[in-house]
């Protein structure tokens, strides 16, 4: 029977003009890639299309002849332009039909806050011929799944809560059940310190050999932003034993890269560090200037940073670099604002005022004016004091824009405290 | 002929498997969908797809027979990855040669660093019979412009600057020349403090009647993060003719909302209040504890700002808020330290310690922990105390997890420093 083929391929259609003209971060699709890589099911392509009944027809249709497994996301409201239910029955040459629970259990969503349902949300209650209906506890809008001709087309709301509550149903239930015994194992690395072509040196005679060994692991370098990422991904049906060869080759490149590697479980600096910090009881504090508080916005990005994170001083003039980080006013006067005398002082200064175990420095020129032949826009001092009062300094010189310059540097900075404790 | 119909439609294919599992931006796509727009063509579709031959080939073979145009971008490196220009040549049909200018191109490029042309990059240089080639400055990918059957097939190296620059020289180009005479033109206008549904209460009623006028105005609604997003869009031959009747609508949805709306030429709220401040020559200050250097970071992020923010402090402890913002002890024991008195004694400290005009005070519950049932997580005192020392505050409750509590906390903080400056 070609229903039993187990699902291997999956392509997600992201539905919504607005997504077209949008730079947001789609995280329903990286969300979506991950629990279909749970199922061994790879996500081969992911598209974007707008409000348009025939566009999202046409491109369904061509999804639909090329992978397992379709995923459709938004488009589900009551509203005109929430098309994907008609687009999905047009392709498919199937009716709608109205589903009374539905009905009434928007109904009964509209009725707890008192409110009548308007008459445009029975919209939502028509239901493909044949299709299972999801319900959305947290919405109105219902997600639907269908098997046809063997393929599996899967209707999801676009809010990120009401998907991802929906999909894990799915894939526990009747998406997990057409899934094969195979699955795709995954692990990363994250590099910081080095270029990508760099790590790819060190690395690539490693994983080259990988290719071809049975089961065959494969290997990409990613380049984000202030650290590269490896990833390691293998196909197989036992996952024990796979898991034990892909950590096995993981640990390979992590002996080749050394220290510059700082996770292997995903968790970005500001987590790695504040982690290493809670561990050891450590408290920090930082005194910034071209990073303008985005170095104290990414250690306390973490969720239960106030254990270790006392405060920060932004010191973006000379004048509040006197009074916020008590940087002494000869100081600046014979080494420059930018230079690792002030990054040293910076980091003693706001390490005394807190009483901090460890104190931060960052001075430099983000951009895009303010440089000069020799401090050129790039320049970047910082300094770290540890518990003993010890200060390192470093002096940067970072390429791109001011957003670039000003990430870079706070990496720089968590990377040097990482490493710091890491020694002692 | 024809060939010389106008293009309407076009379709973007990013090509990376590395995309498929990120999170990033995609800057590229709104960056090409923009200039489109400045031609008058759609972008109908975008679509990610990785680095896989037959994968690659079909997609572009779906996507030619939607879209007039069809951009591809990225895989066009010298590694067994790159396979973009292959899989078009697999679908037209269409050999591929060496170009010589394009060797000679490369290998002067490694020259210059004293280096040889390794032996892979002669791949870079094989060109689809009939295309032209577009040289790369900046890169060694060159680009390539194909027209086929009436349709144009662009490909595009996936780096943000290289494309840019290619992409802009197309337009002025061999684009342009096969646009019509129609051009796409978009009005946006932010919004803050209201939601979704409560702007579309109020703009509805005029923007439904611009559907059916001559021509078509089109309006979409976009919920972003602390901001809602209109986007008017119209499209017609008369530009200037569209231009003023855009620009009317417009002002109508402006006089429907009221002050909310902060920007009309798609400013972010940052740059928005530090253009103000630089008009009135004002400085401002900012004492901030939920926010952790978030409120700083978003202040700083705006090149140039230097010339009015003179510092901060991040007061995360309570400790810290006595020490860097002279928060009296007593203060912090009587109304704890999320409190409308604490917000104003944190915007008067480090006002009066900086010098600054305008004193900014933030202090909240970010979350996941530490709410009460008098004060639950997303609970934000905020103060503004103004250039005569008078002192604004409001407590507001956010939705969301941390991430979203403090963005909202640092963007309403912003708008009531945007009210308060275009009061004065």
């Amino acid at each position: 029977m070609t229903d039993e083929r187990p699902l291997r391929t999956a392509e997600i259609i992201a539905v919504g003009s607005e997504l077209l003209g949008s730079t947001r971060l789609d995280t329903n699709s990286l969300f979506l890639s991950e629990r279909l890589a749970g199922l061994g099911i790879e996500l081969r392509t992911k598209s974007v299309v707008g409000d348009d009944r025939a566009a999202i027809r046409t491109l369904f249709e061509h999804a639909l002849a090329r992978a397992d497994v379709v995923i459709l996301t938004g488009g589900l409201g009551p509203t005109d332009d929430d098309l994907t239910r008609d687009a999905v029955a047009d392709a498919l040459a199937l009716p709608l039909e109205e589903d009374a629970a539905i009905v009434e259990m928007i109904e009964r969503r509209f009725a707890r806050r008192g409110l009548r349902m308007p008459a445009v949300n029975r919209k939502q209650a028509l239901v493909l011929k044949g299709a299972t209906v999801l319900t959305n506890p947290l919405g109105t809008a219902p997600g639907q799944f269908l098997e046809h001709l063997g393929r599996v087309v899967l209707l999801l709301p676009g809010p990120p809560r009401e998907l991802q509550a929906m999909m894990d149903r799915v894939v526990a239930g009747p998406l997990g059940a057409r899934a094969g015994h195979e699955r795709l194992l995954r692990a990363v690395m994250f590099v910081t310190g080095r270029s990508e072509s760099h790590v790819e040196e060190l690395t690539q005679p490693l994983y080259s050999r990988w290719r071809d060994s049975e089961p065959r692991i494969d290997t990409t370098i990613l380049a984000g932003p202030g650290h590269i990422e490896l990833h390691l991904t293998m196909r197989s049906e036992d996952a024990e034993r796979a898991g034990e060869a892909l950590t096995q080759a993981r640990d390979q490149l992590v002996a080749a890269v050394g220290p510059d590697v700082f996770s292997l479980d995903g968790r970005h600096m500001e987590q790695v560090v504040g982690d290493m910090l809670r561990e050891r009881n450590l408290t920090i504090a930082v005194a910034e200037s071209c990073t303008g508080g985005l170095l104290m916005s990414r250690l306390t990005d973490v969720p239960g940073s106030s254990a270790y994170v006392l405060g920060g001083a932004v010191a973006y003039s000379n004048h509040a670099k006197i009074l916020l980080a008590d940087i002494s006013p000869d100081l600046l006067a014979e080494h420059g604002a930018v230079s690792e005398a002030v990054a040293v002082a910076l980091a003693e200064g706001i390490r005394s005022k807190t009483g901090a175990n460890i104190g931060v420095g960052v001075t430099g020129i983000a951009g895009p004016t303010g440089g000069t032949p020799t401090k050129p826009v790039g320049t970047v001092s910082i300094a770290v004091v540890d518990p003993n009062g010890t200060a390192r300094v470093r002096t940067l010189l970072f390429p791109g824009g001011r957003a670039q310059v000003r990430f870079q540097a706070t990496q720089a900075a968590l990377d040097m405290v990482r490493r710091m404790v890491a020694a002692t």
